[in-house]
């Protein structure tokens, strides 16, 4: 074991499948867990789920407690990472899976999260032009948003060779553990079964000026995104629909030698073969992203959907993928590629 | 009781909803049930949930079984309802909830379902501009499919005043019950739940041609339409996410006055109370759509939700609700309003 | 209509199952709404698929705000009913689904619940032997809990006519429902999706006391139980599998016998044909109970299955029952006997 | 990697969970990987989420394309494989994941099976006292089935410490994905979601004279035993709850106390702390099985329970874990013991 790690809301679903990743990890040992309310628990009385550590106590989430690792994950809920991230010393790589630091643009920040700006960390996302090398050797990562992580990984290579119109309708299936565990009566059980519903509809969930960002950046010119986020009946798991007008002249070979072409060396981004349509149960625990891609002659548009797992490719896994690059591991250490299924 | 109906396919979930509604239908009285496969069975050993009619014994689904009713409600595999209708006579009202009369266009129907058009009948949707009226005393009766019931409802008041440009992107999510009871493998339990996929991607599922009649009808234009269903862990439900650019000068204003304006009078279509966006469980065995709508100003789109059960007004409720107004009886008899929640 | 009911707990899911029934009751209207936090709130912000009452307003529940009915169904958090129902005077028929007057035990209710105890009411379970009669007109009643309700039905007939040893055992599969409206993290659609578990495990769940009342007066005799509940991943539905040592020279034939003739006049509980197993998707929304029974040989016990709807049958559709009994009216009156399915 | 790997049944539940767990096992290689009717088919096309498989293509289940591998995996129909292991050869461990080889009494087979019985060998549950010595260097493995892996290990601290009287009842709610991969109309997802439903009742569940077979071994005296499976709406997992009356003079110490002893050493099983009780959202994907114990002092009974995922500790990573003893390997050697949670 070359590197120890703390994970900061260790009892929460996205600490908690850090950890589950890091329990597989050859590289990474598992040094500090902290959290806020549950602080002086047992993991196992909140994380039942991974046994090796049912024993271990929570401490309080303060810089403190967490210094002295060769990787911190924060898993908080925003607004908190900031203080904490700038105790820990250069030294250190910090990986934040929540949003303080993912937007570059203050406005946007402050307009969708009303708080003051903590500044901009490289964005975790390798697949992305650039991004891979960005992120190796970086002392600070910003895990992207689940939903960017699926919207964006459909769409970059047809944006990225400008094979389609810079406006974009992704409407995303959501499992629900991306609300998280702090109880709400739209949560339960009893509600979320055997319904599906819209939220943040009309451009007013946070991850929209994320899509924007990465999309515009990808693209290399404003991208105008609308973004509807569905609610459906499953713990994990999204899958993301997104559309954009063709340009003309651009022909279905075309987008499929696009895909073909961008993603042929992703480790955890896949192409399926023509004619299967990526599943969220493909994905359940991997880091992997699956992708499809169509064009609807009739409709004059490109329809690509991507598959993730919202807790693993979109935040844990993602910031492993990150924290490996970063600490310069093989970037697919202690990442699952095959999913648990059915 | 003033009225007896048949219904055919009475062993599929579209049959076993038609009688499900025709129980509490107070002058409806139900008559032949008819199946292929399962001729000869109880009711209750294929639709045990339908206690009232356990002992029924199914009869072969002919023309002749059907003859002698009122009213005939057709629940068959596509392209078997025409033969059966025309034996049963102008006196007898016909209600088919398949496919094989909705598409006006022939070549369309070709395209799409690879078999000669059979013709086209009322379209069973009285929501729309002047259908209602069409459906009145009618002998023939075309039940709408599901997905085209639950997007043109969220759609139309916005294309009916003009307020968006002729080109919709609907991404529904649905129930496993619209794939029906063939056992499939993809459809089994261990693959559905907890899993999220879509199919048909790119204009090729069977509903589009339908979406294009039905949005070109109401906007007096043709209309474009990306049209991508999603399959998602729930037994029944859809819930359309349906997006348009808003043409120059809409304001949100508008956009709610005109669902309100159209909407207000509808016993079973209801904008609900801004900032409350449906869910299909507030739809569950109900003949209700519920429909919410917002204009998107970063992305110059108007956003329409609309949930339905997808085997009540997604197709017997729709059934039945037309064959009311073909038979003469107040639109609304039989069909629930309020749903089985949570 | 010939009479008015008020309903207190009109946000939660028994008190909204209530009024869902109320809504197709022929001979009940709906008047007076009350809630405890939720006073003052639409009902069609707490009850959305209740489209017809969406406009009601909750008001505060007090024994004046539901004074004046008919009938006052009580769903509220146990212990608050007995000072509501002294003030409603004799002339009101008061049914409370919650447990406070179910136990004739003192003790046992103490030991339970660990407050005083209100009273024993006459319990809400028409089928059991000499109940029917005192529910005709009773002007007080407890209506069962969901599990004894579920377990009594399928037990009833084989203890009654001495066919098993008076020592059951009661593992009883549950929808998350039961479990009520208040956010609580392991009832999280995340946590129950894909999981079952067991609680309330070794006698410990409060309907135990119950489960020994209702079997032991069957009996005739002491019953000795053992109950354990289990929670599922569904929002409705109880199956209970009961199970109890055959008496020596009890054969199959008679314990369907039994069966049959215990259960062959009762409008909402059926006996199966042979063969076939109670699911509770064949009861959801329904007040009807299905049972099957079968002595396994090579173990000398008979097995009973029943399945009802926790909140129909076992809470809201029992209250309604009972209602009717005690207001004179056809004990099946406004009560769905189809299930919506699937 | 010193050993290589066949998998016969590669396209169905047990064969592909095989896979995933030899994907992520750092001694055994994957070799030929077969089929019935996929034969010819790629992997990838029939299990969508072992991604690093999907180029495999299927070959013909023979004795020929299996032979050469030190390890043989077969997840086939029963009666296939004493054919196979025949042919394969002394040299090769061959661990059958089907019943063929479980049952030790041939006429118990003949009862449950109808067909003539293989053989007996090796049980594969490594915790049954005695049970790790023989299946050390077997070369013939059968491996348990998915319920009685979970009761025999809820049960067997109590039985073989003489703790409860023999004769116990077992109700354990499962999953869908142990009925398997064939589709059939009771199993599709539209049937099995929002329900539970009983089967095999009465005695008549295959896995019945496992369960006596195992019990009655660790008592040490024949045990009476009542099994009622329970199928409910989730993909995996197994919670069976056993019950059984406590001798006279147990004390609910002693019970733990056996529990603890018993289970202390065991790398994949373990008593849960006081209080909190299995969920089987805990083991999904693990090798795990977590069980908990009580006394019900009123009911004079003990009451275990036990969580599995009947795909992996019930099935695949039984198989993998016998395959370890058999192979001289670390027994722990690619088997995950973290679930996949929420």
């Amino acid at each position: 074991m070359g590197f120890t790690a703390a994970v900061a809301g260790a009892s929460g679903y996205a600490g908690g499948e850090v950890l589950r990743l890091l329990l597989g990890h050859p590289e990474i040992e598992i040094g500090a867990l902290t959290a806020g309310g549950n602080a002086g628990s047992r993991l196992g009385a909140l994380q039942p789920h991974l046994v090796p550590l049912a024993d271990h106590v929570l401490q309080e989430t303060t810089a403190d407690t967490l210094a002295g690792h060769d990787v911190v994950f924060l898993a908080l809920p925003h607004g908190r990472s900031a203080a904490i991230a700038e105790r820990l010393g250069e030294s250190t790589v910090v990986v934040d899976c929540g949003a303080d630091f993912r937007l570059a643009d203050p406005d946007a920040w402050q307009r969708f999260y009303g708080s003051p700006h903590a500044g901009t960390w490289p964005y975790g996302l390798p697949e992305l032009p650039g991004a891979r090398e960005r992120l190796r050797g970086a002392r600070r990562v910003a895990v992207p948003g689940c939903y960017p992580t699926a919207g964006t990984l459909a769409l970059f290579p047809a944006l990225a060779d400008g094979l389609v119109e810079p406006d974009v309708v992704i409407v995303a299936a959501s499992g629900t553990s991306g609300a998280g565990k702090a109880p709400k009566p739209h949560l339960l059980g009893s509600e979320v079964m055997g319904s599906a519903t819209a939220y943040g509809v009309g451009g007013a969930h946070r991850h929209n000026p994320e899509f924007t960002q990465n999309l515009s950046a990808v693209a290399g010119a404003p991208v105008t995104v609308s973004f509807t986020p569905v609610l459906v009946p499953m713990p994990r798991g999204i899958l993301a629909t997104c559309t954009a007008p063709v340009r003309p002249g651009t022909t279905a070979a075309a987008v499929r030698e696009a895909y073909r072409r961008r993603l042929a060396d992703e480790p955890f981004v896949h192409l399926l073969p023509e004619g299967t349509w990526p599943a969220t149960s493909m994905t359940l625990g991997a880091n992997t992203a699956l992708v499809q891609v169509a064009v609807d002659e009739a409709a004059g548009r490109l329809v690509a959907v991507a598959a993730i797992d919202n807790l693993t490719k979109g935040t844990a896994g993602g910031a492993v993928q990150s924290a490996n690059l970063a600490l310069g591991l093989p970037e697919t250490s202690g990442l699952p590629v095959s999913a648990v299924a059915p």
